[in-house]
Protein backbone atom coordinates (compact mmCIF):
# COMPACT_ATOMS: atom_id res chain seq x y z
CA UNK A 1 0.00 0.00 0.00
CA UNK A 2 1.34 3.35 -1.13
CA UNK A 3 -0.99 6.14 0.57
CA UNK A 4 -1.37 5.61 4.20
CA UNK A 5 -3.70 8.24 6.66
CA UNK A 6 -2.20 8.27 10.28
CA UNK A 7 -5.92 8.26 12.25
CA UNK A 8 -6.79 4.68 10.15
CA UNK A 9 -3.59 3.52 11.94
CA UNK A 10 -3.56 1.40 15.35
CA UNK A 11 -1.73 3.20 18.24
CA UNK A 12 1.11 1.27 20.14
CA UNK A 13 2.44 2.43 23.74
CA UNK A 14 5.91 1.32 22.87
CA UNK A 15 6.28 2.98 26.39
CA UNK A 16 4.77 4.44 29.14
CA UNK A 17 3.47 7.59 28.12
CA UNK A 18 5.38 6.99 24.08
CA UNK A 19 2.25 6.24 22.04
CA UNK A 20 1.82 6.42 17.74
CA UNK A 21 1.69 5.23 14.66
CA UNK A 22 4.48 3.12 12.73
CA UNK A 23 4.76 2.77 9.08
CA UNK A 24 7.39 0.19 7.77
CA UNK A 25 8.76 0.37 4.95
CA UNK A 26 11.26 -1.95 2.91
CA UNK A 27 14.15 -0.58 4.35
CA UNK A 28 12.97 2.08 7.21
CA UNK A 29 10.58 2.01 10.14
CA UNK A 30 8.55 5.99 10.92
CA UNK A 31 7.36 6.49 13.89
CA UNK A 32 4.50 9.07 14.20
CA UNK A 33 4.63 9.95 19.03
CA UNK A 34 2.63 11.59 21.12
CA UNK A 35 4.82 11.81 24.25
CA UNK A 36 3.09 12.75 27.73
CA UNK A 37 4.89 15.19 30.02
CA UNK A 38 7.03 13.37 32.18
CA UNK A 39 7.62 9.95 29.70
CA UNK A 40 10.97 8.62 30.10
CA UNK A 41 13.09 6.79 27.33
CA UNK A 42 15.32 4.64 29.31
CA UNK A 43 19.22 4.34 28.16
CA UNK A 44 19.36 1.80 25.49
CA UNK A 45 21.01 1.64 22.00
CA UNK A 46 20.03 -0.16 18.58
CA UNK A 47 21.68 -1.34 15.45
CA UNK A 48 19.42 1.38 13.91
CA UNK A 49 20.37 4.92 12.76
CA UNK A 50 17.76 7.06 13.92
CA UNK A 51 16.43 10.82 13.47
CA UNK A 52 14.38 12.22 16.18
CA UNK A 53 12.54 15.57 14.90
CA UNK A 54 11.04 17.34 17.44
CA UNK A 55 7.59 18.76 15.94
CA UNK A 56 6.12 20.40 19.30
CA UNK A 57 7.76 20.34 23.03
CA UNK A 58 10.48 20.46 24.89
CA UNK A 59 12.33 16.67 25.46
CA UNK A 60 15.81 16.40 26.59
CA UNK A 61 17.66 14.00 25.02
CA UNK A 62 21.03 12.26 25.77
CA UNK A 63 23.21 10.84 23.01
CA UNK A 64 26.55 9.44 23.40
CA UNK A 65 26.77 11.70 26.61
CA UNK A 66 25.92 14.21 25.30
CA UNK A 67 22.72 15.95 26.39
CA UNK A 68 20.16 19.01 24.64
CA UNK A 69 16.67 20.34 24.86
CA UNK A 70 15.05 19.72 21.66
CA UNK A 71 12.59 22.24 21.01
CA UNK A 72 10.29 22.73 18.00
CA UNK A 73 12.49 22.29 15.07
CA UNK A 74 15.31 20.30 16.39
CA UNK A 75 16.88 16.95 15.16
CA UNK A 76 18.75 14.69 16.97
CA UNK A 77 20.81 12.05 14.33
CA UNK A 78 21.74 9.41 16.48
CA UNK A 79 23.81 7.00 15.47
CA UNK A 80 23.85 3.08 14.91
CA UNK A 81 24.84 1.36 18.33
CA UNK A 82 24.69 5.05 20.40
CA UNK A 83 23.17 4.92 23.45
CA UNK A 84 20.57 7.28 24.28
CA UNK A 85 17.82 8.55 26.40
CA UNK A 86 15.39 11.29 27.33
CA UNK A 87 13.01 12.68 29.55
CA UNK A 88 9.78 14.93 28.06
CA UNK A 89 9.20 18.13 29.71
CA UNK A 90 5.94 18.70 28.01
CA UNK A 91 3.63 16.99 25.88
CA UNK A 92 5.54 16.39 22.77
CA UNK A 93 4.69 15.23 18.87
CA UNK A 94 8.17 13.80 17.77
CA UNK A 95 8.51 12.17 14.51
CA UNK A 96 11.26 9.45 14.54
CA UNK A 97 12.90 7.34 11.72
CA UNK A 98 15.13 4.22 11.50
CA UNK A 99 17.15 2.37 9.11
CA UNK A 100 16.81 -0.40 8.94
CA UNK A 101 13.34 -1.55 9.48
CA UNK A 102 12.64 -2.12 13.70
CA UNK A 103 11.52 -5.67 13.07
CA UNK A 104 10.80 -6.03 17.13
CA UNK A 105 8.25 -2.69 16.59
CA UNK A 106 6.37 -5.25 14.15
CA UNK B 1 26.84 16.26 14.91
CA UNK B 2 24.17 15.01 16.81
CA UNK B 3 21.95 18.08 17.24
CA UNK B 4 20.68 19.96 14.56
CA UNK B 5 18.34 23.11 14.72
CA UNK B 6 16.52 23.57 11.41
CA UNK B 7 16.54 27.17 11.92
CA UNK B 8 20.31 27.57 11.95
CA UNK B 9 20.20 25.31 8.55
CA UNK B 10 21.14 26.82 5.04
CA UNK B 11 17.49 26.42 2.79
CA UNK B 12 17.45 24.81 -0.40
CA UNK B 13 15.37 25.74 -3.30
CA UNK B 14 15.38 22.05 -5.00
CA UNK B 15 12.06 23.22 -7.26
CA UNK B 16 10.57 26.61 -8.01
CA UNK B 17 8.21 26.65 -4.71
CA UNK B 18 9.73 24.05 -2.81
CA UNK B 19 12.16 25.06 -0.14
CA UNK B 20 13.69 23.44 2.74
CA UNK B 21 16.24 22.01 4.81
CA UNK B 22 18.13 18.62 4.09
CA UNK B 23 19.96 16.32 6.90
CA UNK B 24 22.11 13.79 5.79
CA UNK B 25 23.08 10.77 7.96
CA UNK B 26 25.36 7.63 7.31
CA UNK B 27 22.04 5.96 5.85
CA UNK B 28 19.22 8.66 4.95
CA UNK B 29 18.38 11.91 3.51
CA UNK B 30 15.66 13.99 5.90
CA UNK B 31 13.79 17.29 4.14
CA UNK B 32 12.15 19.35 5.45
CA UNK B 33 9.81 21.45 3.45
CA UNK B 34 7.62 24.25 2.89
CA UNK B 35 6.36 24.41 -0.74
CA UNK B 36 3.95 27.30 -2.03
CA UNK B 37 0.61 26.63 -3.57
CA UNK B 38 0.77 25.69 -6.89
CA UNK B 39 4.46 24.08 -7.30
CA UNK B 40 4.79 21.72 -9.38
CA UNK B 41 6.99 18.36 -8.31
CA UNK B 42 7.25 16.87 -12.36
CA UNK B 43 7.14 13.26 -12.19
CA UNK B 44 10.33 11.36 -11.76
CA UNK B 45 11.82 8.02 -10.09
CA UNK B 46 14.89 7.28 -8.32
CA UNK B 47 17.09 4.47 -6.66
CA UNK B 48 15.64 5.68 -3.34
CA UNK B 49 13.00 4.19 -1.05
CA UNK B 50 11.06 7.77 -0.15
CA UNK B 51 8.42 8.28 2.45
CA UNK B 52 6.44 11.76 2.43
CA UNK B 53 4.29 12.69 5.66
CA UNK B 54 2.10 16.00 5.31
CA UNK B 55 2.30 17.89 8.46
CA UNK B 56 0.01 20.72 6.89
CA UNK B 57 -1.80 21.63 3.70
CA UNK B 58 -3.28 19.98 0.42
CA UNK B 59 -0.75 17.65 -1.67
CA UNK B 60 -2.02 16.09 -4.55
CA UNK B 61 0.33 12.97 -5.58
CA UNK B 62 0.04 10.17 -7.86
CA UNK B 63 2.75 7.45 -7.12
CA UNK B 64 3.25 4.51 -9.90
CA UNK B 65 -0.43 5.46 -11.34
CA UNK B 66 -2.37 6.06 -8.09
CA UNK B 67 -3.61 9.63 -7.44
CA UNK B 68 -4.14 10.68 -4.06
CA UNK B 69 -5.15 13.97 -1.72
CA UNK B 70 -2.36 14.15 0.88
CA UNK B 71 -3.82 15.86 3.84
CA UNK B 72 -2.10 16.31 7.64
CA UNK B 73 -1.53 13.23 8.82
CA UNK B 74 -1.35 11.56 5.31
CA UNK B 75 1.76 9.59 4.57
CA UNK B 76 2.87 7.91 0.73
CA UNK B 77 5.46 5.17 1.02
CA UNK B 78 7.23 5.30 -2.44
CA UNK B 79 9.12 2.34 -3.49
CA UNK B 80 12.70 2.49 -5.06
CA UNK B 81 12.40 3.41 -8.58
CA UNK B 82 8.55 4.03 -8.79
CA UNK B 83 7.32 7.34 -10.89
CA UNK B 84 5.96 9.79 -8.84
CA UNK B 85 4.65 13.45 -9.45
CA UNK B 86 2.46 16.16 -7.34
CA UNK B 87 1.08 19.46 -7.26
CA UNK B 88 0.40 21.45 -3.98
CA UNK B 89 -2.80 23.06 -3.61
CA UNK B 90 -2.47 24.84 -0.99
CA UNK B 91 1.16 26.24 0.60
CA UNK B 92 2.10 22.84 2.29
CA UNK B 93 4.82 21.45 5.36
CA UNK B 94 6.26 18.16 4.31
CA UNK B 95 8.50 15.90 5.81
CA UNK B 96 10.65 13.79 3.03
CA UNK B 97 12.96 10.64 4.01
CA UNK B 98 15.41 9.02 1.66
CA UNK B 99 17.45 5.90 1.85
CA UNK B 100 20.29 5.54 1.01
CA UNK B 101 21.75 9.05 1.28
CA UNK B 102 20.59 11.58 -1.53
CA UNK B 103 23.85 12.13 -2.75
CA UNK B 104 22.39 14.61 -5.13
CA UNK B 105 21.39 16.40 -2.84
CA UNK B 106 24.48 17.63 -0.81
Amino acid sequence: MIFHNLKNLEKKELLPGIVGNLIHTDTMTIGYFNISKGAVLPAHSHIHEQVTSLLEGEFEMTVAGETQLLLAGSVATIPANAEHSGKALTDCKVIDVFNPVREDYK
